[in-house]
């Protein structure tokens, strides 16, 4: 699957740590991340899943050189916020972890948009399915949505 | 100002009551309206503005066929929900009535991008400005927001 | 209607001199103008309109602030180049005066679209209309393209 | 090196003969493909490269359901035309098959954007640089653009 991760663009050395434990099991269940491309959760998640193997997508707001160094494939949209839009459309579910604003408008709009969302430690808005750590949210992602939402 | 207002696409007849006069005060104070053009909350503020011979700016998901009649200037994106961020670009304010998640996606990306969010009976969420009527919103347009956010 | 201009961000006096009295046409004809809302052509246009009383909308690639003064309307996109997109989807016709790679990528994009484009001295591919003056052009929109294109 | 392909959504057979044998070049040294993730050209130059074992990057102008069997990693972007922004954004070099007007407005917007663009076979205006087969065309590459541009 296509899976996206949000959140924070800065975050604690927890989050961090949450965030590259999910990358590394995506990685090993062989889906591909996508995410913003930038740092804090974005980069923590792109390390995980890249050291793990993993193929890892950004989808940045400006250009190819803003992407961490942790994203194989780079897509610049220069597009700003617009690109939420895209990591939301091209994922077929959502794994939200901890942030602010820009988080909760992408768990909103991928509720919007129809994708399930997963929030790991993050908004728990209606809608939202909680996972209280990577392996629950994995766990989750493997036994599907359809009754949770 | 261009002031920007979002809620549902579809509405109860109270809330389009709120819709209506919100756009009339808004035109009565020469105001731009900013919406999304389609049906609900964003028909039922054309129509206030319209009829008090303000002017209405629709930015629509797909095409200018898609405008609701109230629709002024219809400016079509064909780019769907990213249309969100142009409406939110454009805006001085966004006064949010009811609405589901996409409504919460719109207040949550506005205030990432710093525009003051005013709530006439919808998501509050940190950072919205809450009013309990339109008169009262227009009361926190005119005098500014600088203390409130 | 709404009639898209577009040409290049400078221009000679020659050419700002024809798009101001494009503009000023447009206006009296009561169509509403979509531009870029930068400058050069775009400038022009908007100036000649708007000194006719006419309504100027600037689709933006950036923030309102980019505006050129004669911009009654500002939609902002933050989207860079996409913003040609949302010109073109949101005109009835597209009157194209001289400019470089980025004015040809727009007449292209119009033909792609369906929209009639009326070359101003500008660039003339397979389905553009020739005009030799901002009246020809004129005249050409009012008696409809349909035994042209 | 991320290279975009762009070229008819249809296409003769000679041409998809041509975008095959481009798309197993590209993918034999290791370039990244981008296309636009449909029929035609689009579906030619993946098969190619998808065969030989590349990494195949369609981006959509809809769903990831529209996709051509051979796109490896989809990126739907629901925003109609401006996805070919995103094309050209995230790309070192594009080269242009045989197409109609959009063809011709990604090769302008490329342009517009300080992209190389090596035509085979497509439209030639200032500033592209010709090859007359696959093979010709990832010299060009090979060996750089800047005398050449």
């Amino acid at each position: 699957m296509q899976i996206a991760v949000v959140g924070g663009g800065v975050c604690s050395p927890d989050v961090r740590k949450t965030a590259e434990r999910l990358g590394r099991l995506l990685a090993e269940k062989g889906h591909i991340l996508i995410c913003g491309g930038l740092g804090g959760v974005m980069e923590a998640v792109c390390r995980g899943a890249k050291e793990a193997g993993g193929v890892t997508l950004g989808i940045l707001p400006g250009r190819r050189s803003d992407a961490n160094p942790y994203v194989g494939i780079a897509v610049a949209t220069g597009m700003g916020h617009a690109r939420n839009v895209i990591i939301i459309e091209s994922c077929d579910a959502v794994i939200a972890l901890p942030g602010e604003h820009g988080t909760l408008s992408e768990i909103a709009l991928a509720l919007k948009m129809k994708r399930p969302v997963i929030s790991l430690g993050s908004w728990e808005i209606s809608g939202t399915i909680k996972a209280s750590d990577p392996d629950e949210a994995l766990e989750i992602l493997t036994r599907g949505f359809r009754h949770r939402i």
